[in-house]
């Protein structure tokens, strides 16, 4: 199958690319940006030398339904808002992997402070937490976001067994700097973030109502949640550390049960006997989860960690695809973590 | 004045040396170790080359009394409890910076995994808390540790005005390794910390009674926090996230003004108007302290931060030292954060 | 084909592991250490979950002859001299990671301080420099160190067009932790390393003897090479500075036409157009090389950066094993670079 | 006595508020930049609440003569040479931090691509490497660069004692992030630093005509030098590796004895028994040197290690100013290495 990715310069895209490579269905046949249009890919990124030999091309929606079966969109948001339309009337496969179609366009404008796109087009949208929506045969993904996915992974077990009080959760999220996007700012210049930990967008985190939105598909009673964005000194990864009450206290046999029946036969999600690190996953499409629940406090924590542009991004993207067109959820996945 | 520092080439011990290289009215005349012993300490540390001629001496409790008229403890903790007996019974300051003599016997002995000292001696001492102890006059000061440092003082102005639901509290702390003492291991091996995020004795961590115990002093209704500590790969810094719920919502002004009261003429705490990232103390004395209230679940986040081996070791130590003697508080403790 | 490893939980037999998990032709079948026996190896390392069931087991020559049908030494310098020889008797292939076989005993016994093992063993093993070595067929390689093969990569095509003043060769090079192995030291600990810069072993290096005998091969006029190490505060990655003084001024279009001439058809060796950086080769199987020409001073600077657990380890290894068997030389090792 | 900062937004004008701030006898008075005017610097820099209740004023040579009794010019090359002129006319002392007036006009507009100030302006700066220049009861210093204070250091003593063949010098420099400025860049960005190396400016950088031109001043047979720069992932520290042949072999003792006899009395340069590594001078003003010499390859290796933003910025230009008004050099510089 022949792919096009939008948004190539960009960390996702890039990795989308770097995916892809290794695909044994899919193959990338065209690559768009903004700029730099015709140069080969390898002038701007040499590491891609000798394995990409393709030339950026401005974004042509017409010609990428010619050449292409399934377009990836990897540009920040609001980019694909305005760019999408064509394939949705053309019923052309998209997965799109910024914020942009997670939403309804009300929640959307306030939280990203940007105009929405069309309602209509958003709702042919299917929210694409892979291990938990339905995508084979859908035609449009709207690809989770980074630190949502984490959170998401590490809570809906808990949801779906009813064991939380529901107005307690608490979510301490932290990222590496790939998650905050190439340009160039004083907030992601080096000397500004290492040796730092930076906590950022307190309660304005964009990923609240999509975590909040998700969450309550599976479980209703849940009305708000705390979450909070830090950033740490490293390129890869995400942590949630998650904190919630419990309605009765639980041995640790039996929240594992809970995890192990929401996961079971969902190979990229994989219950730890301790606490994960970043280590366990970077490289990897893997989310690992672990927990320790407090008797003294009733509190349970659950910590979850993923690779952000993995897991977080252009992994599940893939993993979409796959699920989507009925290929192994696998494909193209394979790469176990780099652990150093 | 003529200080000892026992436990030497430890990072608090050393930081202590750096620091009181620079103190107005106090001098370090012996250095104390348990190995080494007759080398020149700026043999085995080269950056002291030309600032620092001692000696690394035995431990000697008689000789220390007879040349100095302070002595500080910087070894691990262990080590205190069975070599303060002496100072204790002749009355001689000692400010230790060990877990030792903070906690009661049983306490100490169930979270720190080793007898603790004579229930007699441990008695005489003040946790030196330095913003709300009552040290001036004092002989024995059981310093602080580093996580409890940051986490009491981003909470106690808070239970001072009665404002938190007191069963809501979750402290989310991160540090840098140089809290993780000196000894290699493969936790502390460069690969496995750096590019990492590793949460570690999660609820079992001995910082647990000693910051519940201050907290009970503002507050008895407290029964327990939950905490968790993780490494950050960096070397100094410790961060608390400090998450409660109120009793009834306040506006920023309102928590302002209840930090600004607990403060006032404290000056080495400050109340920032955004939240605090580590770049902002490391170097210093200081604790700087931001928060944000999120009137949708109630929950207010305190950030609090700290240099580990300044206010949360060594730092805190001289500024006890300094109030103990009467002296100005800031004495020695005037170096500016690095800020990069 | 059916592969073992000695060596498992070093960082080289990890990644050995990684790389093999992805081979289309080679399968583990099992793996060896001195400790941990019995156990399951995703047990001690929990990244393994679910990709690896193998349990370590003690070494044991007859039963890894029985199952498999290449064995690979990744244990530390010492090791295989004194494990290889059965192996070598029954002429069943051999790819040892470690440096005991590179050298002739004397030299080994004088740059690593260990008895060597037996000439006659040693005399079977064929140095794999991959781009120029001959393993077509042979039995029993000695993969190159980490640093030699940033150093000769950059160096032997310069050797091989004759324009290099011979004793002008100083090399600069400078390696991630994981270089420097697993064990838990004072140097390895992450305070030490982090924000650091250390030079180590200058003029001790034991790859200094492997660089300059193999250099020799190209041009024996070579008498000696000026090399240091220094370790870089990061997990993956070696730089190979080289600077050398030319016989006559050359263009840049010459210099490239050299390297290309020898570079021609090796997959995994890139000349790039501008000076590499570690970021262009982490997470793969290549060699990037760059260079800049001063004519005012006549001194050619190169610049060569690999992986160190790829192609300076474990990758070349499977480089190896892939040209000993005829096979295609990229098989398993498509991996392109993570970039960031 | 009274001073005046212009640039106080970069990280050399904040580090030499920091380092005034404990100075003894000076004071900061007046602070000057090109944008946030009349705000109070610490609104800016939360890092100096408490500390630092200046504005930030716009640049007025004849308001900063009023005030102050010497002006620091710590903003990028280019700005002080428009903006010296009225000092020098009025004879009002200035200690630039650029490279602005350290070369003659035509080298500087070859290296710096930029016009150059007048040639009569230029002439009235004496070139301040604090070791070796006569600055006492001079009006006007050009502060050395970074890399050039590091390299001059490392050799100007074996050039005294006239010991190394004059072309073979080969230096290889490295920096933390400070060093590059605090403008956000592709090449400055976080993700890009991070686990990264890069040489950049090969054989193009400024400092290069600076070296040769003092290196000169101590052995006018020196026609050129080898010289690359490259960014360590770190903030602060360079590192200079100096690679030399000798005329003729020495031992250890007689090249340790040419240091000493030209650093005697120097305290702000040690010589080491080791190769320093930067954790030894980092918040300090210190040069640390060390050496090897290697008989095989007649190369002496030199490393030379520094704070880039003390003694290789701030921290010289108040050692100049020290120097130039007759105090005790070290007035202000006492602050020891942090170590950790």
């Amino acid at each position: 199958m022949q792919v096009s990715i939008v948004g190539i310069t960009g960390y996702s895209g890039l990795e989308l690319l770097r995916i892809l490579q290794g695909h044994p269905q899919a193959e990338v046949v065209s690559i768009h940006a903004s700029s730099s249009i015709g140069r080969p890919l390898s002038a701007l990124y040499p590491h891609l030398r000798g394995s990409c030999e393709l030339k950026i091309e401005e974004f042509n929606s017409r010609k990428i339904m010619q050449q292409s079966d399934l377009v990836f969109f990897a540009a920040p948001s609001g980019v694909a808002k305005d760019l999408v339309k064509d394939f949705v009337e053309a019923d052309f496969p998209v997965i799109d992997l910024s914020g942009d179609y997670r939403l309804p366009a009300d929640i959307y404008k306030e939280w990203y402070q940007k105009e929405a796109g069309e309602a209509a087009v958003q709702e042919c949208f299917t929210y694409g937490l892979a291990e938990f929506a339905d995508v084979a045969g859908k035609k449009f993904i709207a690809n989770p976001g980074c630190y949502a996915t984490a959170a998401e992974l590490a809570l809906i077990p808990l949801l779906q067994a009813q064991i939380l009080e529901p107005d307690s959760i608490i979510i301490d999220a932290k990222s590496g700097l790939t998650g905050a996007g190439k340009k160039p700012a004083a907030s992601s210049h080096f000397v500004q973030v290492h040796d730092n930990y930076v906590t950022y967008k307190l309660n304005r985190h964009q990923h609240i109502p999509e975590i909040l939105q998700e969450l309550q598909l599976f479980d209703d009673r849940i009305q708000q949640i705390q979450f909070s964005t830090s950033l740490l000194p490293l390129n890869r990864g995400i942590v949630a550390t998650v904190y919630s009450r419990l309605k009765k206290p639980l041995s640790a046999a039996e929240i594992s049960s809970i995890y192990r029946r929401s996961y079971n036969g969902k190979p990229f999600v994989r219950l730890q006997a301790s606490l994960p690190s970043l280590h366990q996953v970077i490289g990897s499409n893997y989310t690992d989860i672990g927990f320790d629940y407090n008797p003294a406090t009733n509190v349970l924590t659950v910590v979850a960690v993923i690779d952000n542009l993995v897991k977080g991004a252009a992994g599940q993207a893939v993993q979409n695809m796959n699920l989507m067109l009925g290929w192994d959820e696998r494909a193209g996945l394979l790469s176990q973590p780099a652990y150093v």
